[in-house]
């Protein structure tokens, strides 16, 4: 076996527990080298020969390397381990100290004490999560009477400009919920809803106060009962990475400078504070006058927005919260986050938008999970361009698993797009029999599948502004069948556990014909889906003997 | 080069900011691939081609791997960055994504913003810190009227039983502080001084009161005041894993089981609460009945012990903690610790009781450094029983290194024994060259040197309770020449910044002939040390390239 391959640490995705009393270990090998994996453990004040023994199982393998996973009991919450590797060229032993021969040089791994504040529990409703995300300015208009003063007219040749507005509110989306329920998700992510001068309201002007344009206080709580009432939760999207340049406490620092007593909470470079030509403090990306950044690391800013994520938990009964731009947020305000959010509602979500490696963030003591764009990076070029073959695919999603503790993999926001991409359908140069295959995909896949609003009607549109038209809602303008197929799926997902809360397990892959296979896993219940990627009618051989009885082959569509 | 050997992950001792403006990347390849390593990077924010180039140096080598390092300067705290490695064969990219020819598919690193909490900052004062370890019940009895009802004599024969007193108290600290003067040390480390009743007080009866036989507040101010004075500093060991059976909210679930309003602060199986036939409770280790585990997860516990420990160093103005069976102590409570003492004394320093990887606990977040066992570990082997050759004692220095940020490295406890081990004389079958050599390496490497009290005056013992003898102090009694080469290795380390602020890079290694060669080394300043760990006199050529100028060669001993 190859020795540098070989990797683990008693931390992190590693090693992590699933209750104070049982710890989950992985294990990384080089690809295709077959190695019998054992690991040998014992409380951590016992002496040599007091190990019991675990068979690790080879759960996942991306482009370089095979991973094994395995589970340690533990009666007393103090671990160490050590892994024992045998390939047919013979055995060693990898413990702290490195890789060895001899069971003493090797030393023990150590997971001192299985506290508290290791646990990480996701929320028991998110295993069964479908999310749908709305953007409020373009869902539906369900009072004119809020519109803004200049409407564009809401029909299917809308093209939105950066600064268009259509008069979507929140009204309209409590007319809609009876589609959602009918469509059969169950989490609504609103982007934000809370006074600011744009249309996405990334730019927050006051916190405690709807939009005027949305509705109000009263209209929230309307939304979230009836939503409740009706099986759906509600989550909002937290944007303190950075304030809106109207934000109370920013207006304060430009008309009193230094003296503001908020001046420490943005990082101002000098005073008085310009907007041109380019700002002199610090904004969300570059020179984005209009969207101040916020001094998180502040104890008075971190208390003002604690108390705002509270506050929305307890008068509106909001279900979670999405973190705008989550990892250029100081983590220490994370930490302190999900404490005051978790007291507030045991059961709220916590999402960070990162599109990148989140494996800091989802230690538990941060977010349950982000909206995962590695698994929209691996879905694109598998099926909207098909750049990559089917063994490539599997590998990035392996190595995307990889990354994480089970946990934040079943509360995952699998998307397709989002108001900040362009949307499947168009990434697919309208190729619906390609969407369709990778909804298929997205819906029995291990997360939450993540629906932006109007993919399921066939729209199609261009990256930000253009991914965000208006919704359509006339029959005729609809794709009726793609609905369908939303539909049909997420029924398929509700009547199987094994596709909400099983395990994951690559089943067949064959590159040259587009052919992807997998198995979702239960102890109950067992899901296999194959898919052609490739092109016309295909014929495989299945092995079932992981199916813990004999498969009925049935197409449910 | 070989792919499955690369490693790096944007986070941890591999990607870690030395200020706001200045990230720390380090990359790890196979042994011998001969890589040359650049990394492109740039504002997050900024398109392909805006890359700045920063080459990486290799650093470190152990067994099986190379390391390379290199620093990124950024103006916007937000950084991106890919590696581009080279070898005779050919380059590659290595990012997010893994290792491809295409760069784009690589994908960019990401470190999306240097926040507060990244920074870690370990004492300036640290970086030039000896510490001495005393053992307060057997260093000097400075005030027979507080001495325990029956106390052994002090003398070279004593051999101290697991519940022998000696009558040693901080009185005789304060007596001998002019001694450490001398001998050179400028920390001392006491283990525990509050009351309890046994000799070594690992079993707190009282956390606000100094063991009536070794003083009381007034003499424990005293101490630190003319430490003080002396330029010496004064840490107190924390022991919060577990109390003694005596502790007040023990005593009191005792008496009133689970009506105890302290029932929560420990971790009671059942009641009543029994000690035998075992404990129906946690304890440190297994089944210590003296030693009930405290439940630090608990608000109203961990809040007593942040108290506890603003209290000592604001009432009696010690410097720091070492905290005992650090990492079976809730991590959430030790993040509080940190904040509470920092905010109490910036310049306190906190050093857990790891003798493991201790890389979790030494983010910033919570430690500064640990007491380094994995450093006795190599030392003990390389040259006490030299098990080892200079190959493998520089793979597992190299592989301890590259586990931590560079500023828990210069703060770590670089121990050679402690009240906890055999006395390193003795692991050397009292061979004292083979000591001094150690104790060379000890005094020119990375990090504190901690002295163990006793070990200057030649004291041997197996471990404990042997190695807690009453300390030496007839003139007849003491190794005079070992004393006098600390007081010597000493005054070279306060003479050399490149001692204690330096750098290390390996300089010369010969496992054959047993000599082993380093370089501690600042911009203005170098120093090489060749060690003869074989025998006799040997002959060895040096390449002195990496001397910033041409090296004089004196034995200043």
């Amino acid at each position: 076996m190859l020795k540098e391959a070989i990797y683990h640490r008693p931390e992190g995705a590693w090693a992590y527990p699933l209750d104070v009393n049982c710890l989950r270990i992985r294990l990384r090998a080089k690809r295709g080298d077959r190695i019998r994996c054992r690991l040998l453990h014992a409380d951590r004040y016992s002496g040599e020969g007091d190990e019991s023994i675990v068979d690790l199982e080879k759960t996942a393998t991306d482009t370089l390397f095979d991973y094994y996973e395995g589970v340690i009991p533990t009666a007393t919450r103090r671990v160490r381990y050590v892994f024992y590797l045998e390939d047919p060229m013979g055995g060693c032993w990898y413990g702290e100290k490195g890789i060895f021969n001899n069971r003493r040089e090797a030393g023990d791994f150590q997971f001192a004490y299985i506290c508290h504040s290791h646990l990480f529990e996701i929320p028991d409703w998110a295993y069964d999560g479908v999310v749908y995300q709305i953007f409020p300015e373009r869902f539906y208009n369900g009072d004119p009477g809020n519109d803004p003063a200049e409407v564009e007219p809401w029909n299917k040749g809308a093209r939105p400009k950066a600064n268009s507005f259509y008069g979507g509110d929140l009204q309209g989306i409590i007319d809609q919920l009876s589609y959602l329920k009918e469509l059969g998700v169950n989490l609504i992510y609103l982007t934000p809803i809370f006074k600011s001068p744009s249309n996405h309201k990334y730019d927050t002007t006051d916190y405690y106060r709807i939009d005027p344009h949305f509705g109000d206080l009263d209209t929230l709580k309307k939304l979230v009962d009836k939503a409740h009432r009706l099986g759906m939760r509600v989550m909002l999207d937290a944007v303190i990475n950075h304030a809106g340049y109207g934000f109370f406490a920013f207006q304060d620092v430009l008309k009193n400078g230094a003296d503001s007593k908020y001046a420490d909470w943005f990082y101002i470079q000098e005073f008085p504070v310009v907007t041109e030509p380019v700002p002199n403090y610090e904004t969300f990306a570059n020179d984005v006058w209009t969207m101040p950044k916020l001094n998180m690391s502040h104890p008075e800013v971190a208390a003002y927005f604690l108390d705002m994520a509270e506050y929305w938990i307890k008068e509106a009964g909001i279900d979670g919260w999405r973190l705008d731009v989550a990892n250029e947020v100081d983590p220490d305000f994370w930490r302190a986050f999900r404490k005051r959010v978790k007291k507030a509602n045991p059961d709220a979500l916590i999402v960070g938008e990162i599109w990148h490696d989140s494996g800091p963030w989802l230690q538990g003591d941060q977010f349950d999970s982000v909206m995962n764009y590695l698994f929209r990076d691996a879905v694109m070029q598998f099926f909207a361009t098909r750049e990559i073959g089917a063994d490539v695919f599997d590998a990035q999603l392996a190595k995307s698993r990889m990354l994480y503790r089970e946990q934040a993999l079943y509360a995952m926001f699998n998307l397709l797009d989002s108001h900040d991409t362009e949307r499947f359908l168009t990434a697919c140069g309208g190729r619906e029999e390609r969407m369709r295959l990778a909804v298929l995909f997205q819906m029995t896949y291990l997360g939450m599948p993540m629906i932006y609003y109007g993919d399921e009607a066939g729209m199609d549109g261009e990256t930000d502004p253009d991914c965000r038209r208006p919704m359509l809602w006339r029959e005729s303008d609809r794709n009726g069948e793609l609905f369908t197929l939303y539909q049909a799926l997420l029924r398929i997902r509700r009547q199987h556990p094994a596709l909400r809360r099983g395990d994951y397990r690559t089943w067949y892959v064959d590159p040259a014909a587009g052919i992807y296979g997998y198995l979702r896993r239960t102890e109950e219940d067992c899901v296999g889906v194959i898919l052609n990627n490739g092109g016309g009618t295909q014929t495989v051989s299945l092995d079932t003997h992981l199916f813990g009885e004999a498969p009925r082959l049935h197409d449910p569509l």
